[in-house]
């Protein structure tokens, strides 16, 4: 997976059976979101006024270590949740909103 | 976490900072639902005319063994995902809507 390939998914969780491979597919975003610190980075990308970070604006304000932080960003790039850009030495995350649209369909 | 408890949880994931226990309450329902067997199960019950089924029905028709559908009704049940109900000696799962609308909300 990553922030390049199709947002298309699923068909709702609720409209029908999902086959094997959907069902695999939307667990494993599910299981990227099973983690507090993943979800804290995105809505604080989300509480941004630039709607952006880069990884070490995290480290300091959630109090996680460097590598940690950017293992979680590695697992949300990867995933499609995030994309990223890099300016001069920084890498800048923004959130891909796509991507929580298609969860959200899922789970209607 | 069970079926009885409040459905309403977190603000939208986009809308604010999540605090620390909102961040770990929404990652253990986005963990619930990081198994693609759960999945299958919760889409198997919403293509049910009756919107509900009884153990032995996933058993049959998902292939997987009858301790492990107990074991993901349980985990689906606590995380309040589903209701269960016994009549004479089935008990009968139903989908609870309100909380993957709670996740959709938290997603927006």
């Amino acid at each position: 997976m990553n922030s390049n390939l199709s947002i298309a998914c699923c068909p709702p969780l609720l409209e029908g059976r999902l086959t094997s491979s959907d069902a695999s597919y939307l667990a494993s975003i599910f299981r990227v979101l099973g983690e507090p610190a993943r979800l804290q980075i995105l809505s604080l990308i989300a509480a941004q006024p630039s709607q952006e970070v880069y990884a070490c604006e995290l480290v300091e304000t959630l109090g996680i270590s460097q590598p940690t932080v950017s293992h979680h960003l590695k697992v949300l790039y990867e995933a499609g949740l995030v994309t990223k850009e890099r300016r001069g030495t920084s890498i800048f995350y923004r959130i891909l909103p796509e991507r929580l649209a298609m969860l959200r369909e899922a789970l209607s």
